[in-house]
């Protein structure tokens, strides 16, 4: 459907990348590229009543930062749309804008306009800008054959909280294009195979996924969970042997090897603890 | 509430102006200003369920051009968050899609990306950049005593049609700083007398109308319909006594002078069609 839509805008030159990735790429000076991405949070879709409406305010501004860290650049300013239902406390109003101000003071972002709006069910859509050095721009598309796949966290269970609390891999990402050279990146928003798929279909190649080296969170209920649940927010990416080894060494933080692209594709398959490998499928949280 | 969540959040020195104003104002390069905005749209508030879903794509992209246009400036990008009921069809998408992409089209927008999410009723935000001279940027905040106020169109009735179907009046905004000295400007969303108000606080200043000036439409209702209520999305500008003149000649468009600005404040008043000064309130379109 997003394909579907996309197709139909007509983009000028000083549009880089459009939509497809996790950030629009826009043409901004000499040196740098800025980045633009969108993303919107229904109740009962994306949290519940329930939540604490602090952490719903992080959540809201944590997945745009995650989308700016996902194409190595550093995010600057931001806008937030609000729909509030008619029976909406101040107290609760002024918690959300609380959740989003910290996080934007801790990241250096401008929270700099927004609108509010009447809504059935509570809605918040940040629109976030960012900028990235042109060489250090990484997208889903630039994958290439016998790069080895990396997380930088492990998977799985975000359901049971981490999905409202997660810090975005914004430092991560920085240092991983500050040291070495990542071919392709993504974040894990809609589970590891769903996300891997962008980067596969992109580059038009297939990866290799071993089960024994996919870290688990202590709350993910098992392979699958990590697999194919959403919300993750870790960053996905791929570089290639020789970077990898360097990368794999790092002291800073911890990547986890997970997996390697091989030719062809797109296609996914799966190594088991037996040593069986077998063909997977991308599956993961949508919508519709 | 708008401004005391806008108060929680600090700002640094490559903001020129955050919230309060139609856009934000972005350091950019030595010549030009950014300039960022959102609007956000909610059937059963700002459309219904039986408008044109190819009218209702056209108003959410159509609000931010507007304001990019009060800023004086030219919209160059935007991004789409689509709030869609589990039950929406193929057809309807596409008509919402189609009334974003023709518009953005027409005026060389560049729809960069988006975000579909699962929402009870159908939600748009549309988030919008664009560029602006600094020498030609036009504020709020920068009435000044002895201006002429104003506006671009006829005023009033605009929920029989006119707000799903408005031009926006970024050719008459660019005319304008191109040919002559706007001291303040804002597009009408909320109303005459609410967003006159607004310059009018944000410049500490007062504002004398004269009704026999105000401009009405053909489904105005009359004078009450075109001071209190929104959407219209004309402009409403303020400039010298001596610019005003060059404007009122202008051949291209026709503005029309509806009252001046005066000291102290702020303060509103109407000369009524018998001569009688009377002070008014702002009111318009209220959310809650």
């Amino acid at each position: 459907m997003i394909k579907k839509l996309a197709s139909l805008f007509k983009l000028d030159s000083t549009v880089i990348k459009g939509s497809g990735d996790d950030c629009a790429v826009l043409k901004f000076n000499s040196k740098m590229r800025q980045l633009f991405t969108c993303d919107m949070i229904v109740e009962g879709v994306d949290f519940t009543p329930r939540d604490n409406p602090y952490l719903v305010g992080r959540k809201a501004l944590a997945i745009s930062i995650s989308d700016i860290a996902a194409c190595a650049g550093i995010p600057r300013h931001a806008v937030v749309s609000l729909g509030l239902p008619r029976n909406s406390t101040v107290s609760r109003i002024s918690k959300i804008a609380k959740g989003i101000s910290e996080l934007a003071e801790r990241y250096g972002i401008n929270i700099v306009g927004g609108d509010i709006s009447s809504s059935p069910r509570l809605t918040i859509d940040v629109s976030m800008l960012g900028v990235v050095e042109k060489k250090k721009l990484c997208l889903r598309s630039t994958a290439r054959k016998e790069d080895i796949i990396f997380v930088s966290g492990a998977l799985g269970g975000s359901i049971k909280g981490k999905h409202l609390k997660f810090e975005p891999r914004l430092k991560e990402a920085r240092f991983l294009v500050r040291h070495f050279k990542v071919n392709s990146m993504i974040d894990i928003s809609d589970g590891l195979t769903q996300d891997l798929w962008h980067i596969l279909e992109q580059s038009s190649l297939s990866a290799v996924l071993y089960e024994s080296l996919i870290p688990l969170t202590k709350e993910a209920s098992g392979l699958r969970d990590a697999l194919y649940s959403g919300e993750d927010f870790e960053l996905l990416f791929t570089a290639s042997r020789k970077e990898a080894k360097k990368i794999f060494a790092a002291k800073s933080y911890k990547f986890f090897p997970i997996g390697e692209i091989v030719s062809g594709g797109p296609g996914l398959s799966l190594v088991d603890k037996r040593n069986r490998q077998i063909r997977i499928y991308p599956k993961g949280y949508r919508h519709f």
